[in-house]
């Protein structure tokens, strides 16, 4: 139950965040430093996530496996960047059932490795190819600095590990799951993202190429939401995983990853939230409805309650997510605040008037105070909600675009360019090199988060150094 | 793909069992011992497990969340029949992000020292209970013999924890979940269970009352498929967890804990399984359906593929499981045999002449040879599989149930017990003394598998020592 009230998030948005995800019971902070227990509400929402991306890899060919969470030591060390990038934050498991074991074991930090071991075991022929595995678990690393949901020592993910006869099939793979992860993140969180490609800096340690899916937080910052690898023959070469051609010549398969993590529910908080807590996107939202109960008597609360467990049946039967608020002693008041904090997008206010007049009151919460309210009657009352849902999965949309595009900026020289990033992004070209990567990093804290794949043809002078650039890059202060 | 033949089950059950789970590619080893990778036919299985039994869960008002896999190993001391019982099994985590850990961490064996140090904090007052939590993940055990999916060091699992104001509240829970239990296993999983009450020394460390499910396996031998577990006070005072009662005192609650594993998966395999392979019950199985087609040259290939592909649509709306076996190359008996081998409950043959006819062939997995086929339209053939199903799912329940009870004796000496248990189960008078107990154990290691609910009024002789019995044991050996 959500009594205080939470700081504004101009007043400070870290803080308006932590407050938040504890007060919507989202999430909890754990014994263990860095750890966090996904509290019920907050695990409803990410079994959504789950469905919807679930349902759109299943479309799309692959299968769900589960791949055990201990791994040698030794494998992490198998492929040469791999180990670079993971070796400083493994959780390592020395004693097993009472002895010191001979060689340690890691914690998954994320699966390749041990995808690769089992992968040059189960793929002989062309036959067997392509592979398309998808897992669904968690993965531990010793991350220093920690944030309820967007930077924990274990999070919650999905990891796709695929693996194809030649380079433009293991492209098309890569490209094809960002596009699921743009669909997803658009069309199910409302959540309007950025895809592109990742600068060599910026790459997954392994990969050839990374995609990533990048969104802009209601503080103007970036929050990479998705990313999809291309792994070329790395791993597959330091793993052997090999397949005999059509031809009888053995050859490395190409191999992709991709993951989506229970960081994207810090993205969902963090495009809709407002001032009273949480907005959830009616796609998404553990309950798309909640019937709030409103009577002064036991007089009064009989009907009221008949008719509010009518209409949740009905609404049940329609397919709505709903919640009958049938908590005891509490007020109206108290419960608006409630379920505003956790984000119902559309409250039912049902009264002793209401019972007498064959109508209800619908409260938009994307629109707080009068302007979300309409009295409307129960005839139809399922279809008339159903479209009430669909309307704010789109106002949510499109405000977070609105305010996504009105927060990116274009700008033309070094000085204009430090001013955008301060408060949100900035498109514009880049020549290409790191070292004017590494300048931008130093003097203003904004990383190019992608590079687009959408922007116009493009010949410029590079933000940074001037020269002649061929590309526009996404530059932003990232979480 | 499964090209050579199992042993018979009389020749060796054991082997039987695991070459059966590597040539269905329901599992695989692991590169570290003990451990299992479960590949997605496997996973699939358990996925349909894992819905049927979320069903029932969320409509008994249970919710699902998340907690952390690392837990502070004194946590783990703070019960005290707890730490005995798990001590010995740790996975213990002493480095991370490349330091030593001032306080070693465990992987957790089970959640509920985690839960209680939340639950202690999220509980208040009565209006917070009960609290009724489940999680779906995976937990580490080092058990020295391993076996796939019987016995792993990491398996997957459902732990419910729940929280009350009084101890019938927590015994009906926890019966509520046994029957909850023993009905997924009958009706979705056609594997006839004996409910019952564990006794004293094969309690959950740390309960004061633990139930089970038992079932035989085609060996006689019994396996615990599910156990639900009365915790009394003992975790709530080892963690404080209080709650303020209507009438303002301070109170510890009641806790329960339940949990079904990825073993069932064993169960079904060692249940339903012949010399040819696994056989599926319908309810569960990835595929209900698998399409064969036959055809000698492209000329035949078209018009079947044409009309396997209508038929699978027509399934598929129909919402039946249904497999297309679109590979090249392989002739039909490998097909047959590949798919026996994954016990695909119903294979559906479509030649060129069924095109001619408006006919297929249904050949039944639980009926080898002729006498499970039979030639059917293709009017109203959705409906004709959809009975068919039915039928099989109760004829693998008749089934096993006619071999459990063939084998389920009731011997009324020492002599005859020692026989019976050679092969099956003996339900038989017991003084409830663990020295009985512990000495039928030793002369004929067989256990106590559980005391049934379901034993008629009981006065007679203790098997073991002839002193007066109130109760009926189940003894039976046991994985």
């Amino acid at each position: 139950m959500a009594e205080q009230k939470l700081p504004t998030r101009a007043e400070d948005f870290s803080e308006w965040y932590n407050q938040l995800v504890l007060k919507a019971e989202l999430a909890d902070y754990a014994p263990v430093r860095g750890c966090m227990i996904v509290r019920p509400y907050g695990w409803a929402l990410w079994e959504n996530i789950q469905q919807a991306l679930d349902r759109r890899f299943k479309a799309t060919g692959h299968v769900n496996a589960a791949f055990p969470m201990l791994i040698p030591k030794s494998f992490i060390e198998k492929e040469k960047s791999h180990v670079e990038g993971f070796s400083p934050e493994l959780a390592v498991v020395t004693i097993g059932g009472g002895e010191k074991l001979a060689e340690p074991l890691v914690i998954r930090p994320t699966s390749e490795t041990i995808i690769g071991h089992a992968y040059a075991k189960w793929i002989q022929s062309y036959r067997d190819l392509p592979l398309l595995i998808n897992l669904w678990n968690s993965v531990v690393r010793w991350e220093l600095r920690t944030k309820l949901f967007l930077r924990t020592l274990e999070f919650y993910w999905q990891e796709g590990h695929t693996a194809h006869a030649t380079f433009e099939e293991a492209e098309f793979e890569t490209r094809q799951m960002l596009d699921i992860y743009t669909d997803f993140a658009v069309n199910e969180a409302a959540v309007p993202v950025i895809p592109g490609r990742k600068t060599a800096g910026e790459r997954f340690a392994g990969a050839d190429q990374t995609y990533s899916i990048e969104a802009m937080m209601g503080d103007g910052k970036a929050l990479q939401a998705g990313t999809s690898h291309n792994l070329g023959q790395n791993f597959a070469k330091a793993f052997e995983i090999r397949y005999l051609d059509k031809q009888g010549q053995l050859q490395h398969c190409w191999t992709t990853s991709w993951g989506l993590s229970t960081r994207f529910i810090g993205a969902i908080i963090m495009v809709h939230g407002d001032d009273q807590g949480l907005i959830l996107p009616p796609r998404l939202a553990p309950f798309q409805v909640v019937i709030v109960p409103i009577f002064k008597n036991d007089e009064e609360k009989g009907p009221v309650m008949d008719l509010a467990r009518k209409i949740r049946a009905d609404l049940v039967a329609s397919d709505i997510r709903v919640k009958l608020d049938e908590r005891d002693g509490l007020t109206p008041g108290f419960r608006f605040n409630d379920w505003e904090m956790r984000g119902v997008p559309l409250r039912m206010e049902v009264g002793p008037k209401d019972v007498a007049k064959g109508s209800v009151v619908l409260a938009r919460r994307d629109r707080p105070g009068r302007e979300g309210k309409t009295f409307v009657t129960l005839d139809g009352l399922p279809a008339t909600v159903s479209k009430a849902l669909v309307e704010i999965q789109a106002a949510l949309l499109a405000r977070a675009t609105q305010f996504r595009d009105s927060k990116t900026h274009h700008p033309t020289d070094f000085a204009e360019f430090r001013t955008c990033v301060e408060s949100g992004f900035a498109l514009c070209f880049w020549c290409g090199s790191e070292a004017c990567e590494a300048r931008a990093k130093e003097q203003t804290k904004a990383t190019i988060r992608c590079i687009p794949f959408a922007t116009e043809p493009a010949n410029g002078a590079c933000i940074v150094c001037g020269q002649p650039a061929a590309e526009k890059a996404l530059f932003g202060k990232a979480y």
